[in-house]
C-alpha cells in the first residue's frame, strides 16, 4: 500500500467514525467539542453532519481554512490543558460529543496526554454522550465502543460516556 | 460536500488517474518525472504501480517522508525552471510519463507556469509517452485524454504526446 493509499484510508476511516458518532448522537442534546482544529477539514464536516448544533473547538492557535474557524465565543484558544478547565466551569456535563484529534507521531508522549486528558473529559460529558479519538483513551468512566464496518482496529477509538 | 469530504474525493481522484496512466504506460519504455514531490505520497504510488522504473524527481527542496526521497542520482533540486533544461540534457526525449503536480492556490499563476513549462515538458517525452497534470497544460504538442470513470472534469488532465 502507498503512502497515497494510505492517507485516503486513514481520511476515509476518519469519516466513518464521525459519521458513525454525528449519527449516535443526533438524539443526544449538548454541544460537541472539537478538540484540535488542525486545518479545520474535521470541524467542517462535524458541522456538516449536525448543522445548528454548538460546536466548541480547541487549539493552541488558529491555523484553519478562514471558512473552518468558529466564532471567539466557539473557541478555547492555548494549551488544552489551560482551556478544559475553562470550558467545564463554563459547561459542566453538557457535551454529547467530544472529537479529540491530537495525536502525534510519538506514541509515548501521545499515551501521557490521553491519561491527562481522560478525567478531564470525562467532567464534560454529558450521561451516554460519546469520544471519538485519534488515540486509545483509556478510562474507567467510559466504555469502549465497536468502530463502524470498514475500518481496522487501532485506527480511531470510540467510548460512551457511563 | 464538506472539507473531510472533498479532500478525500480529490485524493481518491488523483490515485484513479494516477493509477489510470500507470497502467498505460506499463508497456512504454522510459523513466517518470516527478514534478513536485511534496510529502512524497505520489511518488510512492509511482514507483508502487510501476516497479523497477526508474524515478526523476523535481522539487525546491525536499520536505517528503524520508522513506519518499529519491536517491542524489533520481533528485532535480531547485527552480524547475532551472533544472529541466539540465533534464533535457540528461535524459532527451525520453520519459514515458510525467507527472506534474504543482499547482498553487493562484489560477493566473497556475497557467502562466503550465504555458512555460509546456514547452519544456515536450522535449522529455518519448513518442505515445504521457502527461498527468493537477494543472491544464495546453500545448499543440500532445492531445487530451479522457479522464477514467469517477473523476469529474478539471480536476486533472491528462495527455497523450503526438
Amino acid at each position: 500500500m502507498s503512502r497515497l493509499d494510505s492517507v485516503i484510508r486513514r481520511l476515509e476511516a476518519q469519516r466513518a467514525c464521525l459519521d458513525h458518532v454525528t449519527a449516535a448522537v443526533a438524539t443526544v442534546g449538548g454541544p460537541v467539542l472539537e478538540i484540535g482544529l488542525g486545518n479545520g477539514r474535521t470541524f467542517d464536516h462535524l458541522r456538516a453532519r449536525l448543522p445548528g448544533r454548538e460546536i466548541f473547538v480547541f487549539d493552541r492557535q488558529v491555523d484553519a481554512h478562514p471558512d473552518c474557524v468558529p466564532d471567539a465565543t466557539h473557541l478555547f484558544l492555548g494549551d488544552v490543558f489551560d482551556r478544559l478547565p475553562d470550558a467545564i466551569a463554563r459547561l459542566g456535563r453538557t457535551a454529547a460529543l467530544i472529537h479529540s484529534d491530537i495525536g502525534t507521531g510519538d506514541p509515548a508522549r501521545n499515551a501521557r496526554v490521553a491519561a491527562a486528558l481522560a478525567p478531564l473529559y470525562a467532567q464534560l460529558l454529558a450521561p451516554g454522550a460519546i469520544v471519538a479519538s485519534d488515540q486509545e483513551i483509556p478510562s474507567p468512566d467510559w466504555l469502549e465502543l465497536p468502530l463502524p464496518d470498514g475500518v481496522p482496529p487501532g485506527r480511531y477509538f470510540l467510548y460512551r460516556a457511563r
